[in-house]
C-alpha cells in the first residue's frame, strides 16, 4: 500500500557540490499524493518504529554488547518546523526511550567552553533515539553570518564536527541530520500567523525578523555547512519543508531507516529459563 | 460522557493511617465498566491534556514568572507497571515538555553522597512535566528491608523528603506521588510471562525473586513510607494496579488535576503586536 519508502526518504541525501537553491523548498519529492494519502504514509510505520524501538532499547537494558543510538539533528530557519517535528514524529516512541536536547543561545559558561563541550552530554546513550533541536551547526551558522568567531575559528570547526561525527559514529550511534528547508515566503506566512494567532505569541521572537533580514548569508552559511560536513556516516538531508506534513513523513521514514539497518532482534535470556520458571513457580 | 473524573482518582489518597492490607489490588474503585468503556476514559482527555501541556510549555518559554512543573512519582513492586505507565500515558505529551528519568541501582559516585543528590537534577524545570519511575524512596524501602543504611539514617531520610518535596512545591512544582499497588499472585502472573514470552526476557532479572520473597517485608516499608511522607502538598496516592489500564486511566486523570490546577493560559505578547506585524509584512 505504501508508495512512500525508506529509500524515497534518502534520495534526499546531498553530496559535497549541493546547491541549496536549486532544491525548491515547496516540492514533495517522490510523492504526489493527497494530503489524506499523507497522513496514510505517516502512521503506516508506526508499529513497525514502535516495535524496531522496543527491541533498540530492550538490547541496551539487557546490556547487550554494541547496542546503538540513533541521533537526529533537526536544523532550519525560524519557523522551519523544528518543533513540530518532535512533536509529531517521536510521539510515535515509547517516551523512556526518547532523549530531547535543544539548543539555545549558550549560557556563559558553555561559551567559555569549546563548542561541542554542551553538545556531548547530550549525545543519546545506547538503545536510545535522541534528537537535538538545533545543535552544534549553529556554531558554523549564526557564528559565520553573524561573524560570533573569527573565520580561522569557524573553518576549524568543520574539521572538528568531522571528527566528532565520526567518533560518535564509531561508537554506534547512526546519524541523521536534516535541514528542513522552507522559502523565505513561508517563513513570512508562518511569522504573520504567529502574530495573528495569540496561542501563538509565545513562539515569535522580534530577533528572528533581524535573522530572516540576513536570509542570503544564512543560506549560503547552510550550503558551506553542507558541503564541508556530509559525510558517508553522516549525511545530511535536505527536506523540502514548505509543506510541514511531507517534511515530517520523510523525516519518519530516515528514522526508520535507520533503525531497521540496525538488524535489531530481542535480545537472547541471560540466565537459565526452565530454572527461573521453576523458580517463580515455587515462590 | 465521562464517568470517570480526577476527583474519583484523587479520592485515591491515603492518610497517616493508611493500611496497605486493607486495599484490594484487584479493584478499580469508581469504575464499574467494560474495558471499551476503559479506553474512552483513558482517551477522552487527551485534547485537554495535550492543550494544558502546551499552555504549561509556552509560560515556560515566553519567560512567565511562577511557571510551575508536574512531577510524578512512580513507585510499586517488581512489575507493577511503571514503565507501561510511562509509555502509555506520556503518549499524550509532547515530547519536549516531558522529561523522564529512571533511578536503578546507584553507581558507586552517588553513594557517595545524600540520597537526594541524584534527584535534585531531575526535577522538572519550570513548564516541564516529570517523570520518576523509581526515585528517591527506594532509599526508604530497599535500604529499609536489606538494611543497607542503618535504622537512624532511614528514619532522617523521611523528614528529609518531606523537606525536599516542601521546598519543590514552593517553587511550584506540582507533587503527584504514586504507588502502584499489586498483589504478589498477579507478580507471579507477570514474572511467568516475562519468562514464557522471548520478546520479555529483557525484562526479566533474576534477583526480581530474591525481592519477592521480602514481599511482606516491602509491604511494611511502604506502608511505614506511606504514613510518614503523605502530605497535603505531596499526597500519596495508592493505585490498585493488578487491572492495568484501570491504573494507568488513574494517573492520567491525576495529571490532567495538576495541570487543571494551575489556571494555565496562552501567555500574553511581550512586544508590540501591531508594530510586528509591520515589520513582518515588509520583510
Amino acid at each position: 500500500m505504501a508508495n512512500f519508502s525508506v529509500d524515497d526518504a534518502r534520495a534526499l541525501a546531498v553530496g559535497p557540490q549541493v546547491v541549496l537553491a536549486d532544491i525548491d523548498p515547496a516540492s514533495t519529492p517522490h510523492f504526489d499524493g493527497s494530503k489524506k494519502k499523507l497522513t496514510h504514509e505517516f502512521t503506516e510505520i508506526d508499529e513497525e518504529l514502535d516495535e524496531l524501538q522496543r527491541k533498540l532499547y530492550a538490547n541496551a537494558r539487557a546490556d547487550m554488547p554494541n547496542t546503538g543510538a540513533v541521533l537526529l539533528v533537526l536544523q532550519g530557519m525560524d519557523t522551519s518546523g523544528k518543533g513540530g517535528q518532535v512533536r509529531h514524529v517521536f510521539r510515535a516512541f515509547d517516551p523512556q526511550g526518547v532523549v530531547h536536547a535543544a539548543f539555545g543561545k549558550p549560557t556563559e559558561e558553555e561559551k567559555a567552553h569549546d563548542f561541542l563541550w554542551r553538545i556531548a552530554p547530550k549525545v543519546p546513550g545506547p538503545g536510545m533515539i535522541g534528537v537535538f533541536d538545533r545543535s552544534h551547526y549553529e556554531d558554523v551558522l549564526i557564528h559565520r553570518v553573524r561573524k560570533l568567531s573569527p573565520p580561522e575559528e569557524i573553518e576549524r570547526r568543520y574539521g572538528a564536527i568531522n571528527d566528532f561525527e565520526a567518533q560518535l559514529t564509531q561508537r554506534g550511534v547512526k546519524i541523521i541530520k536534516v535541514m528542513l528547508h522552507i522559502s523565505q515566503q513561508f517563513q513570512k506566512q508562518n511569522l504573520l500567523e504567529r502574530l495573528e494567532d495569540p496561542t501563538k505569541y509565545w513562539k515569535y521572537n522580534p530577533g528572528d525578523v533581524d535573522e530572516r533580514a540576513l536570509w542570503e548569508q544564512y543560506q549560503q552559511a547552510y550550503e558551506i555547512a553542507l558541503r564541508r560536513t556530509t559525510t558517508d556516516y553522516a549525511p545530511w538531508y535536505v527536506v523540502p519543508s514548505d509543506n510541514k506534513p511531507y517534511a515530517r513523513m520523510v523525516v519518519k521514514y530516515l528514522l526508520l531507516g535507520a533503525l531497521r539497518d540496525m538488524d535489531l532482534d530481542w535480545p537472547p535470556a541471560h540466565f537459565d529459563v526452565e530454572e527461573e520458571l521453576h523458580r517463580v513457580r515455587n515462590s
